[in-house]
């Protein structure tokens, strides 16, 4: 155990539980009591009752988002479970009020006593469930659910609900992603629409990152698994749409896929590209290698290997490109503008805004720093 | 509506929700982020996953409630459904923070997108909900659920988890009740098993306190609903158990039930009885008239009728038998001695140390103050 991980667990024990939840206004005598509990209470959820809509004004749902996890794909750590979950969902919530000013509260659940694991009626209690819980939130953040089952729930539970749901992991990567891809190719002179896209890893964060580039205008993306470039005939019905991206038919593995390419996305895992690898892409790559903690690719390598602009998701290296730009402000501004569904246009709009604020792109420099107060109001405006 | 309404309504909107969540420690700059989030929240979250019982330590569980309601039974109001009860439950979450420092989570379940009220399935669906959410809390405390399905629920659900999990309308009630009959016999000069009790109304609280008071020595205790003294024929099954403790078998209605009893405890509807039934009652009478805002009978109608005692639960009346006296203890005393059930000993010794804050018990002063700081302590202490 390292330095860092033994003074986290430490902070931990000594915080016990990294949230805290407070009166919003003291309740010091009979006066305070009898208006925000009994007697006078009584008229406001009389009106909420009759209006619901106006429970965003009354009450806690106008301000607060849920941070919901199974437990099934935390961090680097794979499936393990609600409570090996709930640290990294008390730190979002965290995040989400330093950076977004959002009330967030973690829920994390455990399915195993109601249902059987990996199968389709865990779905649906998941599905379920936070149907059922959601009346107090006015937005759901799906965080660290494993792909495939990711998909569907998240759609399932947009479908239902009448407030915004978003599965971070996928959207708020792919925003984050485009973001720092639009100012990259400004820095090498290249274009959306002409750029060769390859993406390591169909997982979550692949997968919404295909698709939010491919509706900014990529033409062509291959996706890769751990079982080469995905194609129309695997079992996966996220994958075979993935395929469908594949504009230009290219088969086989990463060498393939790469040749030619002027962008790489790693989402996957460590060290699985190597700077051989990197020199079979166009001039002036652009490499993402965004395995956390270590990188598909040391950037010292792929710039070895001829990039000229490379990300990943650590704090040590330039070009951080970290969800954080872009879950608070979504949220922030989905509450503030009453926004119902997040859209692919409000997608578009968030990584334009990050981007933006970056008046001269550089290779060292393709985003904005997590601690950029700028960056949770520019993203909020732009989501109506 | 009424100044404090109109008070109330400005306040909540003024407010936007009564409930803040903060982190518990400031996220400045990367060092701070690198400790709550990655990558040093790995190393918590394996720890937590490997050994679940650290959870309380290192997680928001050891110092966390959730306060879980449908909406079917909310104050006075009925069946107003999760958003009507949203209003109640924050305000609750108030309380158990400012009285007994305890973190508290309103949760306001919708059943009907995926169940039909009423029924079984319902009944189902909460259990399974709750049980599913429940990892990140420490314990849940049910609030504003209607009898009977508040029985069965509350019954399957602590079966189900190893957090304590108590519905406030029935023990919180039950234990305050104890609290004030204790030092209202000191006043009168009975005795608990020598009293004979009435209980008007065979909900939450009628059934929780019959059942409280029966483990607490009563040895006869006759409970009326709307259709009078409820006998072993009724079809609820609640009803038939609570049958059970009319040991003197008195048959028929209010009147009936008075004749000779020393104490009345009415957790029903507004003026109910009148001081002519009072007057049937044995002399030196309690008179409990819970009913809110409007009680069964006034405190000076009771007197007139020839009660000793009385108390509302209202706080413009001397002794105020609220249930603010209890839970915030419960809770507080569960999290910090990590007790797993709440039994019926730990209600037995709640009661004796509400009731024992007051050390010279007289007619208008038989239960602590609810802003008396020691009572939360006091509750705490015995919850082992």
């Amino acid at each position: 155990m390292n330095t860092n991980e033994k003074k986290a667990i430490a902070l931990h024990k000594k915080l016990g539980g990294k949230i805290r939840i407070e009166s919003a206004t003291p309740i010091r005598n009979r006066e305070d009591l009898a208006l925000v509990y009994t007697p006078g209470v009584a008229a406001v959820s009389s009106l909420v009752a009759k209006n619901p809509k106006s429970a965003r004004e009354y009450t806690m749902k106008g301000r607060t988002v849920a941070v919901i996890s199974d437990g099934s794909s935390v961090l680097g750590l794979g499936n393990i479970g609600p409570l090996g979950a709930l640290p990294v969902m008390e730190g979002k919530c965290g995040l989400f009020k330093v950076f977004g000013g959002v009330d967030a509260v973690p829920i994390v659940l455990d399915l195993s006593t109601t249902v059987e694991a990996g199968t389709q009626a865990e779905i649906d209690a998941i599905v379920e469930t936070v149907i059922r819980i959601a009346p107090a939130f006015g937005g759901i953040n799906f965080e660290d659910i494993a792909a495939p089952k990711c998909f569907d729930i998240e759609r399932r539970v947009i479908e239902a609900l009448d407030i915004p749901v978003m599965h971070d992991d996928q959207h708020g990567t792919a925003i984050v992603v485009l973001a720092g891809i639009l100012n990259a190719l400004k820095v090498v002179g290249k274009k959306l629409t002409t750029s060769d896209v390859v993406i390591l890893g169909a997982g979550a964060a692949g997968t919404a990152s295909a698709k939010l580039l491919h509706i900014a205008g990529v033409r062509n993306i291959v996706v890769l698994d751990s079982k080469g470039i995905v194609t129309s005939s695997r079992p996966e019905a996220h994958k075979r749409e993935l395929a469908k991206l594949n504009v230009k038919k290219i088969r086989g593995g990463l060498r393939d896929a790469l040749k030619g390419a002027d962008i790489l996305l790693g989402v996957s895992g460590p060290n699985l590209v190597r700077k051989s690898d990197i020199k079979l892409m166009n001039k002036k790559a652009i490499v993402f290698a965004m395995a956390n903690p270590t990188p598909e690719i040391m950037p010292d390598e792929a710039k070895r290997g001829g990039a000229m602009i490379v990300g990943t998701g650590r704090s040590d290296f330039p070009n951080q490109i970290n969800n954080s730009l872009a879950f608070p402000g979504i949220f922030r501004g989905a509450l503030d503008n009453k926004v119902t569904k997040i859209t692919m246009e409000m997608k578009l709009r968030a990584a334009k805004a990050i981007a933006g604020l970056i008046k001269h792109p550089r290779a060292g420099k393709i985003v904005p720093d997590m601690f950029d107060k700028r960056v949770a109001p520019a993203v909020a405006k732009v989501i109506r």
